[in-house]
């Protein structure tokens, strides 16, 4: 495939789909064929999936039920949208892919990461980033700053199934982030998400111009 | 677990669903502890699930994306349903489980079988039915059959996802359970499914009679 994929990650209130907008915007001014999507969703059959998993009505959701969804909503997604946008040569921004599985429900649920590896390479078959951006803060700053935004836009508000559990969840899923990082440093960038937007831009476009060698591949391929 | 597990099977308009129903009563009239349930849904989330995996709209769903609702719904179904019947003693008759995954999408859609088991027993935590009723029928005989109801009850009408398929898709979902029954006799039981409604119920009454063993022991220890 000639395109290049990249994954933005990290826990609730981390700032990733804002730093995907701005870096979507940048890399299409400088003339890359660029496709942004999301998970769970990014389909119209996915966001019906979507709409089960972030519903706070669904408490009673067993961790089980929610990964196989979440597996569900990411094959389809994959079909439709990432396969194809790669195959054509687009630049494919993810909000969310087979790492928010590994860091929630491997590290946060503590469901076994082997068999979650499996599954995400069933589903996806085998279409990794080639790049996953982390961006990381304290566990307590990200909920904080998640809370706000919920309370001043009443659409976000679905997204409290994952921001209602505690805190010391939203600390596994932080270092499980970290320890992927750790393992692969050529497949991830963990970036501090601690500062302003512009701080933290300034962050990510540094990350992404120093892998500029397969951007700008995909970028000519894709042309 | 102190319960009796019998699942029901078949290809559509084999007549399943009118022998379990049969086959509760005449179980509870004897006096034993009944808990009837489907798949896909038995509980409100499940339902959700079912309402996608049945609607005729979705036409484009990937066969992946297809199995793991199927698997996410059956996963919510034994956690809420089936295995507390099963440890409160009931008899738990159940319209379609595991082997329908492996007649429909192993020999139906031709996904691998050893993945398929494996992907079951860990929805499941290896929650098996006890007996395995297979109603067969040929499958232009049980689709001639599906289309008369689904002309005659409006409500029935979601099915047809399922049952728009081509007719060698259902011969193989068919060959793919007489396989299962062959390689697993003391599991599984072949009913005959061609006669009457009375006539296969003779049948099926015959068959769980020479299982009473289990079934009354399973009984006593749910009274």
């Amino acid at each position: 495939m000639s395109g290049y994929f990249v994954a933005v990650e990290g826990i609730e209130g981390s700032g990733k789909t804002t730093q995907l907008r701005l870096l979507a915007a940048l890399l299409r001014e400088e003339g890359n064929q660029i496709v942004t999507t999301k998970e769970p969703g990014g389909t119209p059959l996915a966001n019906r999936i979507r709409a089960i998993l972030l519903d706070p009505q669904e408490d009673g959701m067993d961790p089980l039920t929610e990964l196989f969804l979440y597996v569900a909503s990411r094959r389809q997604h994959v079909v439709e949208i990432i396969r194809p946008s790669l195959e054509g040569g687009a630049i494919v921004l993810c909000d969310r892919y087979v790492d928010a599985t590994l860091a929630y429900q491997g590290f946060g649920r503590r469901l076994d990461l082997d068999r979650l590896r499996s599954l995400n390479d069933w589903a996806t078959d085998s279409i990794h980033p080639d790049l996953t951006l982390i961006y990381d803060l304290p566990e307590a700053v990200g909920l904080a700053r998640a809370r706000r935004r919920n309370d001043s836009s009443a659409h976000l508000q679905g997204e409290s199934r994952l921001e209602g559990e505690d805190m010391r969840f939203h600390r596994r899923v932080r270092e499980g982030y970290l320890a992927l990082a750790v393992a692969e440093p050529a497949r991830y960038a963990v970036i501090d998400a601690s500062g302003t937007v512009d701080e933290v831009f300034d962050l990510t476009r540094s990350v992404v111009m120093s892998r500029s060698i397969q951007l700008s591949g995909a970028s000519r391929r894709g042309a």
